[in-house]
Order: C-alpha cells, then sequence, then structure tokens
C-alpha cells in the first residue's frame, strides 16, 4: 500500500483552482503523502508506477445512482418524472424480488461501476433487503467505495414493489442492517426511503427511529418536479416545504434538536424554494446535481450557482437510469453545458459553471461525504485514476489543465483508463 | 457494389416513424434495392454480410462541422461566440496557411470522420486554399461523402487570417474551385463566407457572382448569438433581418428573383425571428441544429419545434469545435435533451422532440441536402452503419426499437462499429 504515481498530477485545491505538478503522488498505507515535482528521498523505496506524460486524477465520487435502473439506461426517455417511475422504474425493480436476478443485474453494474472513474458512490438498490446485499457483496468485490441503500416504500407504488407496512418496511430494514454492518470493508448500509410520496408518515417515524438508534446516513430525492412537489404539498400538510417532511422526522442533515449529524445527500433540488436552501444550507444537507437525468425526465436545470453561493455542500451524480450513463466525466461536462443555458435563458445573474468549479464538485466536493476524499493533499485517502488521453489525438501541444478539461469533454474515462486505485489499493 | 446485409435494419420512413425489420437491407449499384423480412430470389446471388443480431442504420449527415477547429475540440469553453472566435478558433486556424500543419491535422479529422457514424458531412476549412484542397484530399481518401468549403473572410479578424481584399478572397476561391471541382468522386467544393461579420458587402457581392457561375451551394452561419446578431444589425443596416443580410446577394437558398436554387445550410439558428423563419421556409434554407456547440459557447437552445411546425428544412451539426465532439448520435441525444429544457423552461408551447423526430433528422433530414440520402427506401443512395450494441451489456431483451435509442444515448459510435458503407462501398 506504499507507492508512488509519477505522471501530470491533477487536483483541487480549492473549489476555483486546479494545482498540475509533473510529479508523483505518494501514497502510505492508503493516505496520501503529498504531491512532489521531486521525489523526496523518503519515499525511494515505495513501489513507482511511472506513467509517463499520462492524466493522474483523483476518483469521481458519484453521490446518485440507481443500481436496479441499470439495465434500462439509455432508453424510455419520453416521460417526466411521475409516470416514467410508474411506467419504466417500477417495473424493472420490482424483478429484484428474485434473486437470480438480481445476481445477473448487480453483475452488469457492479462491473461497469468497476471500470468507470468513480472510486465512491452513493447507491440505490431496491425495496428488496436480499437483492440489496447481492449488490453489496458484488460492490465489495469490485473494490469500489459505497453506501447502498435497500429502498423503503410503503405507498404510492404497484402491489409487487410496495412494502406491505410501515413495521414491515422498518423491521426489513433492521434485519438487512443488522446482516450487513460491519460485514464488509469498504460496503456501507444507508437510510434510503424512496421520497415523500413513497413513504407514510408512519414509515418516515420508524426510519427516523432506526436512523438514531445505528447512526446511520440517509439519501433521497428532493424537489425535483413540479408535479412531485405540489403532491408531497397535498401529502404531507403540515410541513413548510418538501425537505421539511423528510425533518420532521429528523431526517435532513444536522438534527436541530439533538444537534446529532445525520449525513444526507438530497439527489436533485432542481426547484428547491429559499427557505429549503437556508434549510439545507443550516443542517449541512449535500444536494446531489445530476444534471442528464434533469434533462432526460424533463425536469429542468437546477440553480447550481445559487447553491454555490449559499455555500451548500455540491456533489454530483450520474442518476442512473435518470441519467443514461455511468460517467461521472459525462455528469461533469453535462453540469457546465445546462448551467450555461440557465445563465442565458433563465438568470443571468448566476454566472455559468466553470470546469474548475464542477471538477472540485466531482472529487472534493462529493468526497466530502466520504470523510477526506477527493484530493491528493496530505492526509486525504488515496483514490486515483489515470487517463491516457493520447487515445483523443491531436496536433496541439497542450498542458496539463487543458488536456484534463479535454479528457472530460471527450470522454476518456470510456476507453483511457489505464489504472485506477480506492484507498490506495489498485483495482485497475 | 451489389451485396445483402443481414441484420435488425432501422431507418426512418416518416419524420415521426422508424421502421425496424429483422431482415435483409439489400444494395445493388451504389443504391438501395428496399428491405425485406425474407430476401426475395433475385438477391440470392448477392455477396451476404450476417451481422446477426446487430443493428443496421443509414450513416449520420453532419451538416455543420469545422475541419480547421478539430484540434482544440472539448477545450476553451469557457466564452461566449464572438470572444472564442478571436481567442480560440482565429489563433488555430491561422496555422492553416502552413501546408504541413493542414496535412498532419487533417490527417486527424479525416480519420476519425473515417470512425465515426457520419457517411456525409458538410465541412468548413479554413480561408487557406492550399490547405483546403489537402483537406479534400483527405476526406476522397476516407470514403466519407462531402461539400467542404474554403472559409471567406475579408473583415474583423486578426491579420494573419483576414484575407486582403474582396477581390482577392473571390479569385482566391475561383482558383480553388476550378482546381478542385470535378476532381473527387465524392468530395465537393461548397461556397463558405464565414458569417455576415466577416465579409464585406463587396465580397459577398462577388461570392454571389460566383455562385450564380458555378451552381454552388452555400453554407454559413445565422443568428447564433445576440450579439452577434447587433453587430451584424450595425453592419448591414440595409438588411430586414440577418439572413435578409445573405439574401440581399442571392445567397439565401432558393432565388426569389430568378427561381435558381441555391442549397443552403444555415447554422445555428438559435435566435430567428419570425421573418426569418419565413423567409427560411420560402427558400427552402436548411438549418443545421448544433445542440452542443450552443451549449457549449452559451448561445442557447435553438427552437426546433417551431421550425418543424413551420416546416422548415432541419438537419444536425456536430459543430466541432463549438461542439466538443464528432459524434452525431451524441447530436441526437443533445438535440432530444436541450428541447425538454427548452419546453420546460421557456415555452411549454414547444413539445419536446422525440427520438423519431432527431434520428430523421440526422438521416433523411439532413441526407436530403446530399439527394436521396438517409434511408433504406428503394432508390436512396446506400450508406449504412452496423453496430454492435452489445458492447453495453444488459439483462433486459429489448426490440430493435429500443435497442437503437440505448445506441445513441449509449454513444455506441464510439466503440461499436462494425461495418460502414458510404454509397455502397464499404470503408470499414
Amino acid at each position: 500500500m506504499n507507492f508512488v504515481i509519477k505522471g501530470n498530477i491533477c487536483y483541487s485545491v480549492s473549489p476555483t483552482e486546479i494545482r498540475t505538478v509533473n510529479g508523483y503522488a505518494v501514497c502510505r498505507e492508503g493516505l496520501s503523502c503529498g504531491v512532489y515535482e521531486t521525489l523526496p528521498g523518503e519515499f525511494a523505496g515505495y513501489t513507482l508506477y511511472d506513467c509517463g506524460d499520462q492524466l493522474v486524477i483523483p476518483g469521481m465520487a458519484d453521490l446518485h445512482i440507481h443500481a436496479s435502473q441499470f439495465a434500462y439506461r439509455g432508453t424510455c426517455m419520453d416521460l417526466e418524472l411521475l409516470d416514467w417511475l410508474n411506467n419504466h422504474a417500477f417495473p424493472e425493480e420490482s424483478k429484484f424480488a428474485d434473486p437470480e436476478y438480481a445476481d445477473k443485474a448487480y453483475a452488469v453494474f457492479a462491473d461497469s461501476m468497476k471500470k468507470s472513474a468513480t472510486t465512491r458512490a452513493c447507491i440505490f438498490a431496491s425495496r428488496h433487503a436480499e437483492a440489496t446485499e447481492i449488490l453489496m457483496e458484488k460492490l465489495e468485490a469490485s473494490g469500489i467505495v459505497s453506501y447502498v441503500g435497500k429502498v423503503n416504500m410503503d405507498r404510492e407504488a404497484p402491489d409487487p414493489l410496495r412494502e406491505e407496512s410501515a413495521e414491515g418496511s422498518a423491521a426489513d430494514t433492521v434485519r438487512w442492517i443488522e446482516s450487513v454492518r460491519g460485514k464488509f470493508a469498504r460496503t456501507y448500509p444507508i437510510l434510503t426511503p424512496r421520497f415523500i410520496p413513497s413513504c407514510t408518515d408512519r414509515l418516515m417515524e420508524k426510519l427516523g427511529e432506526i436512523q438514531r438508534k445505528y447512526g446511520l446516513p440517509m439519501q433521497s430525492h428532493l424537489s425535483e418536479n413540479k408535479g412531485e412537489i405540489a403532491w408531497v404539498k397535498s401529502l404531507c400538510p403540515d410541513a413548510a416545504f418538501y425537505g421539511d417532511a423528510y425533518d420532521i422526522h429528523g431526517l435532513f442533515g444536522r438534527n436541530h434538536e439533538s444537534g446529532a449529524d445525520v449525513p444526507t445527500i438530497m439527489a436533485h433540488c432542481v426547484w428547491s424554494s429559499d427557505e429549503e436552501i437556508a434549510r439545507m444550507k443550516e443542517q449541512g444537507v449535500y444536494v446531489a446535481h445530476c444534471p442528464a437525468s434533469n434533462m432526460n425526465v424533463a425536469s429542468g436545470i437546477a440553480p447550481i450557482r445559487r447553491y454555490l453561493n449559499a455555500g451548500l455542500r455540491l456533489g454530483l451524480g450520474s442518476d442512473v437510469a435518470g441519467g443514461q450513463s455511468e460517467s461521472m466525466f459525462r455528469a461533469v461536462t453535462d453540469a457546465i453545458q445546462v448551467s450555461k443555458l440557465y445563465w442565458r435563458h433563465i438568470d443571468q445573474g448566476c454566472k455559468a459553471l466553470t470546469f474548475e468549479e464542477v471538477f472540485h464538485m466531482a472529487t472534493m466536493g462529493g468526497g466530502g461525504f466520504f470523510g477526506r476524499v477527493g484530493s491528493f493533499e496530505s492526509g486525504y485517502e488515496f483514490d486515483a485514476v489515470v487517463l491516457d488521453d493520447s487515445i483523443q489525438p491531436t496536433t496541439l501541444a497542450m498542458d496539463a489543465r487543458q488536456r484534463l478539461e479535454r479528457a472530460f469533454y471527450l470522454s476518456v474515462d470510456r476507453d483511457g483508463i489505464t489504472h485506477k486505485f480506492v484507498r490506495g489499493i489498485k483495482i485497475l
């Protein structure tokens, strides 16, 4: 676990600055020991991976992806969110009642994640505890670090997928947590109420209790679609806004009564109100921005510049199968592109996102959910991806910063990854 | 040139319908002889390409791409159009004064086009006639069919790139046309005034004369960016709208005085006025919709649904290097995605584009510029691309229509093309 990578090392040192060093990134016992132009003598005995002129970047953190929707990625792009769930997501997810199907489908998913530039992921499985554990086994074997959620949903879903009762859903969740917690080295459970329309108040109450008992983080969806928001308002008339419907049950970041931290990821936040934004800020909720999904199911463009200005915690999500691809490189460039459209068409007070800003979101931003992750600064967990960008030829000599941007726009993660390390372990 | 391809044949039969046939596409002397579930006896002696379960589609028509910007694709995404031209496009294009540089850079471009799903393209070179002819030689060798333009620009560009006079630019253009017309089997000259801000009235007048003498088609840019439109208004106070500044010189589709047809492609049309739309319809101008570029240089979203409703001729363009990739599969899915954002944020009267509609634009729509191109209906020129979409694994059995959509969203053109035919000639 002690080694040195030589190459063009690129990483964020702030939300607006990328440092590039033609030199050495050092890993000792899974942690970064910094980046050097000249290798200090103390590391001279370390194994050297000489990656020549290749690019070396921190791994990507994918804060939102549905493993149980991976099979139909890139299809079914014809509906808005709520109809899309009923017509496409729910029928596919129902199949995971069958462990044999789960075994096959999750093998494809885990293999794709392994080959991607993603080293950390927060993943939705389905309501099925057994299938979720199968997924966790495969992810553990893949080498990436992940939080995986058995989904809770006891209303507003078709019969085979809807859980029979809040009590049954909660009991199933506890059994699953007891079975998987501590079982894996890099795969952890995360509470996963699908979203407010799928969870009765009773179920949310039970999940709040489970959270307090086990101290698990949680992930869900928030303010993705206007019809969804109106629906939440009618289902939860006591909630001040959508996010408050989670908060009522202590499942929305830092608990404002007990002060206990509930690390929380809310995917989408396309239409969050000022109140909701303020609450997310106050309670340290992570926003998982999923630009491809927000286009594909016609949700809209999330005002990420506003969230940056408000100081929210921000990461990116591929959101397969709302998003078509698990590529986080694609998520980065999608985020920049839609931010330009937001500036152009919606609010010229919201400047477009820069590559620096979104690269930071994809690495240190989302990485923060996992601890000290997403950078090569000393003390960070050592996740690295090495890229051979010469697979996309050009006649121009470019500096490392330009090559980095180009590698993202030209999706070099697709076929140009030559090495991948997670917590200092080489997995590719 | 007589052969049969067996596979899952997919092609547009109307702007809203894709026909899929598990069967045979027949080519005789470069033309399609139709698609059959069972092969008619008369074709029994033809060479058979048995592509098993693969997808067989018409080639893509890319109506707008800059060969001279290909080297910096995927970089320089930080500026709006006019600054982007000055800071990125013009410095790179200046290099094509050197035939040695052109030789190297255009080799990379032509090779990438050959490997892509594109079988037809309308291409901007640079102002340099010699380099443009080098490009044409390389495209001819690649096997794709293309129109290639030596760019005209005699104002508002830096010195090495700006042509010295309208007369010099016109004379250079005539020499180039005389040198290349009739020289190639599948590579043709097209008049290419860069855009109104780059061309004096005198130059446009000369180009109008050249067009009438040689009967060439023409391509340019139109109403891409609001600053550009304001600039054109100040440069051409007599023009009723941007497109009229071309039309004054008889370079905007069907000539309304002589009735002669000037096949014309106008790239972008993000901000076309009602008058401009009506004129394009009246005179049969093709719109080249370039969604990636319109995001990257923050131009906005073109209202393609309005153009469909108005009955305009429509195709897609990759617009490298405003667009980052030459992939027309990407252009198809980008067009659908941004149309959803247009519907969501700008005008709910403009329904999102369907896959059927955009697939049609990328094949028969843009193909129309090249003649009977973009379909396997009898009599069409036989351009075909065969796709192995199993490179993107899934546990689901899908019908051909679903697989086709998926192949586009998952960019199977990147590494899944197994055969490529242009006018009945196998080039891959």
